[in-house]
This record gives C-alpha cells, sequence and structure tokens, in this order.
C-alpha cells in the first residue's frame, strides 16, 4: 500500500466450518493526524489519511479553536513517516485567544487539574440554535442513511469506516466525508461544506454511527439543528440536545425514524402522514 | 432516571411509513469519568457510569500508568453533579515515575510539543508476547461474538453499547463487561480480570467492534495475546499486532471469521478441518 492511502490489501485466512482457504482483504488505514496551531500540537487524533485539511478546518471549527475559516490564515499538510501534521495558523486576535485559553486552561486532560475541575470542563458551553431552517420531509429522513450509503465508497471497499453526510432538503445527500473515526468523518465533513461556502444550517447531518455527547457538541459548533443517526443516542446527549436546540433522529433506518429532542422542526408534516 | 444508572427510558417519536405513535425508548447513559492520580487528572472520558472500579484498574495498566493492580495503593469512586472521579494513589515508586513522566513529556495531546513529536509520541513502544498460553479451537474463535452476546444485558436493553469478553479454551466466556466506549469497555474487562486474578494470558479476547491501533494497544498491554473481533481491524492495527506478537481474528461473525496476524497460535487445528 502507498503512503497515504485510506486502504489497502493483505492476506488473510478465511475460516469457516467447511475448512480455510487464504483470501486477500482490503481493510482501511489509520493513521495519526496531529492539529497543530502557530507551531504547538493541539491534539493528535487516529484517522484516515483522506482529506485531512477538510479534517483540520472542520476541526478548528467544531471544537471552537476559530469561529469562521478565514481565522485560519494558512493551513499545511506535512506528510511525515509516523503520521500527518496540519500545520496552522490563526489570525492575530484567535491566536491570541487559544494561547490565552492554553494559559489559563489546558483542557480536562492530562494538565494538572484536579478531578473535579476537570470534570466542570468536559461538557463545554454550546451556542443554542434558535434557527427554523429549511427541514427535510419525514420521507427524507426516514431514507437518509440509505441514500449515505451511495457515498460510502470506502466503507464498500474496507467495511470498516464510519460516514458524515449533509442531506439538503429537496436537493438529497449532497456531500459527504469517511473516516475509520466517527468524529473525524463529521469534522471531515464540516470542513469541506465550510471551505466551499455550505451553510449547516440549510439541512441536516446524518451519521453512520450512534450519537454520543461529542457528536451533538460537534453539530451544535457547526450550526447545524439536525441531526439523523442511524443508530442510539445517549441520554446525556439527548440533554445537551434539548438545551443547544438540536433535533435529534435516531435508529433511522428500515424507512423509519425515532425522533427525540426538539421535534417541532419536522412535526409540520406529522398531520399530512397520521 | 437515577443517577449512576447505565439506561434509562425517554419518550420518542415512532415514525414508521404508515404513521407516527408515541413510544419509549430505552437508551444508554455516559457520564464524563476522570481518571485521577495523586490528586491530579490524568484524563476524563466519556462512559457508562457502570463498573468505575474495573474501569479505573483496567484503564491504569493498559495505559501503561501501572503495571500490577497492587501498585495501586487505594482506589475511591466518587460521583459528583457532573460526573464520577477514579481517585486513585500509587504506591511510591509508580508515583514518581508518573510524577517523571508528566514533567519530561505530558503525552501528545495540548501539551505544548510540536507536531513531529507529538506523531512520535502518539504510537507507544509495546511489549511483545511470545507465550504460546491455549489456545481457544477454530469453533470456539468462530462462536465467540455469538457467546458475547449472552453477556450483553446493556446491548439488550439500548441497542447502543460495546462489550468485551475474555474467551477461555475449554471454558467458553467467562466474563465480559459493557460500556458506550469500546475503549472503555475493554479497559473494565481487564480492571475486572485484574481484581479476580485471572491471567489474560490463559485465553482470547472477544469485541464486539472493530480492531483499531488502541485496541491492539491495550491488549498487548494486558498481556493477551489473542484478539478476535466482531468487525474489521485496520492495517494499522495489524502492523502493532505483527510486531506485539498479538493474533487478530476479525469479521468473527456467521459462524467464520479471518485470521490475519500471528496465524501460529490456532493453526495447529487447520489440518483436522481442511
Amino acid at each position: 500500500m502507498k503512503r497515504g492511502e485510506s486502504s489497502g490489501t493483505v492476506p488473510a485466512t478465511h475460516v469457516r466450518a467447511g475448512g480455510q482457504v487464504t483470501a486477500r482483504r482490503t481493510l482501511p488505514e489509520e493513521t495519526p493526524v496531529a492539529m497543530v496551531y502557530d507551531g504547538t500540537t493541539h491534539a493528535v487524533m487516529m484517522a484516515s489519511p483522506a482529506d485531512i485539511e477538510d479534517f483540520a478546518i472542520g476541526f478548528s471549527l467544531t471544537e471552537g479553536i476559530v469561529a469562521h475559516p478565514e481565522q485560519i490564515a494558512a493551513c499545511e499538510i506535512v506528510a511525515h513517516a509516523r503520521g500527518i501534521e496540519a500545520q496552522m495558523w490563526l489570525t492575530g486576535p484567535r491566536a491570541e485567544a487559544l494561547s490565552a485559553r492554553r494559559r489559563s486552561l489546558a483542557g480536562p486532560v492530562g494538565c494538572g487539574l484536579c478531578g473535579i475541575d476537570s470534570l466542570e470542563q468536559a461538557i463545554r458551553p454550546l451556542p443554542v440554535l434558535h434557527g427554523r431552517g429549511p427541514a427535510p420531509s419525514i420521507g427524507e429522513v426516514a431514507s437518509a442513511t440509505d441514500r449515505l450509503c451511495e457515498w460510502q465508497p470506502l466503507h464498500d471497499r474496507t467495511h470498516g469506516v464510519h460516514a458524515a453526510g449533509f442531506l439538503m432538503p429537496d436537493r438529497g445527500m449532497i456531500l459527504a466525508r469517511e473516516d475509520v473515526g466517527r468524529h473525524n468523518a463529521l469534522d471531515k465533513l464540516v470542513g469541506a461544506m465550510a471551505r466551499q461556502g455550505l451553510d449547516p444550517g440549510q439541512g441536516a447531518f446524518v451519521l453512520t454511527s450512534r450519537v454520543s455527547v461529542e457528536m451533538v457538541q460537534k453539530c451544535a459548533m457547526a450550526g447545524c439543528a439536525i441531526l439523523i443517526a442511524v443508530s442510539a443516542p445517549t441520554l446525556h446527549a439527548l440533554r445537551l440536545a434539548e438545551g443547544a436546540g438540536v433535533t435529534v433522529a435516531g435508529f433511522a433506518r428500515g424507512g423509519g425514524f425515532d425522533l427525540f429532542s426538539h421535534p417541532e422542526r419536522l412535526e409540520a408534516e406529522f398531520r399530512h402522514v397520521a
């Protein structure tokens, strides 16, 4: 496999009751990716080594490092033997803000805070989305994860990666990104949309995964008010979604879905269907 | 829902093509859990709020904070409004070692390293497992994830959590733990085994998830040489497994599996089956 490719083929012994055969399997790659701001690493994630600039921009937005992509003055992707660096330089005010954040509070992980303080920092304040942008129809929500399947070439090859897509009412799934990590897939989608000037407030994020706290946090930070997922939300994620004004539809598969938080965005159509 | 329970029931609108009905869904909880050593937070994870002492002991072992559970002089679980603290006190030499590790290198995340240095630190050196402990039979490997299903009461209720189990040759699945996070489920299993004096070298870990780099790292650190997973390994995880002497069987479902790294532990039986 060439470095930087998102999948590769390896030998495997395929064992079944009747015996075993030597076969080849195409599997997903994963690579450490360092998010580096002004020369200092902020985080390292294991990720699929594709769409790294989308990942860097999206991570910066959903983690609140920047509020707009223009606050990233430059972004350079550098491949090393051990992984990939996303080297970003922030505009003056954001660089100062990040530096101050580092000085006052370097985050909950391994940074000398006591337990109670680090628990307080674990769930950060989120923006509240009041908007009533265009909402997908019930049929569009019910078929959203089927539509996303058409955007998953890496998953088709490897059966081992997640995807996040953007569903626009009356336009269908217009963009998607894949990654071994569900958080990364969403960050890559958010970054790709920002680079193309697409507004997350104009549709819904669609996920192949469950809805954990972090997925609601990233959704709210990106300004998308509707989250559709193939699997379950957690209770904590729903409490955050209630507070942040995010509509969560889970178990979206088999032609239906379960609507949990902020159903008002999709309820207009209910009368016509019942 | 009472605080500390791993699942709870919420109202949901169940939407299908024929209309919608109000229903109730049982969903998994997730809570920030802080791993605190000698008064300082090392990491905060979102986790299912059960088996926290198992989690603390297992995390300490698989992350290399301690080499043996006895190096944790005391472990107290404290529930707060915002999450759970696992307060651990290390024996003198380990406390000094952790303190030195913090001073020289506080980890790859957000701690002022440059990008290249942080990529170097992302993949830590692993022990090499040479042992040829008892190996499960081909039939035991092929049915391992089916057996694990019998140990997943939280998943049965919520359809949204992972499990990790320990399979002993000729004894079947003897222990398992569940969690919203696949890493946490494995850490809880490792901790539960350590507390019961069970040796991971005497069998195989069985996972409901894919096999990422972190799962191989935790497996090797725990001293378990055989990893069986329902889903795909990544290429990077297989390279680490080759180096660390870990046998990886993936796609273990439907009565079969694919054998990737170190097949020698299971090959003895191949002649009899082919």
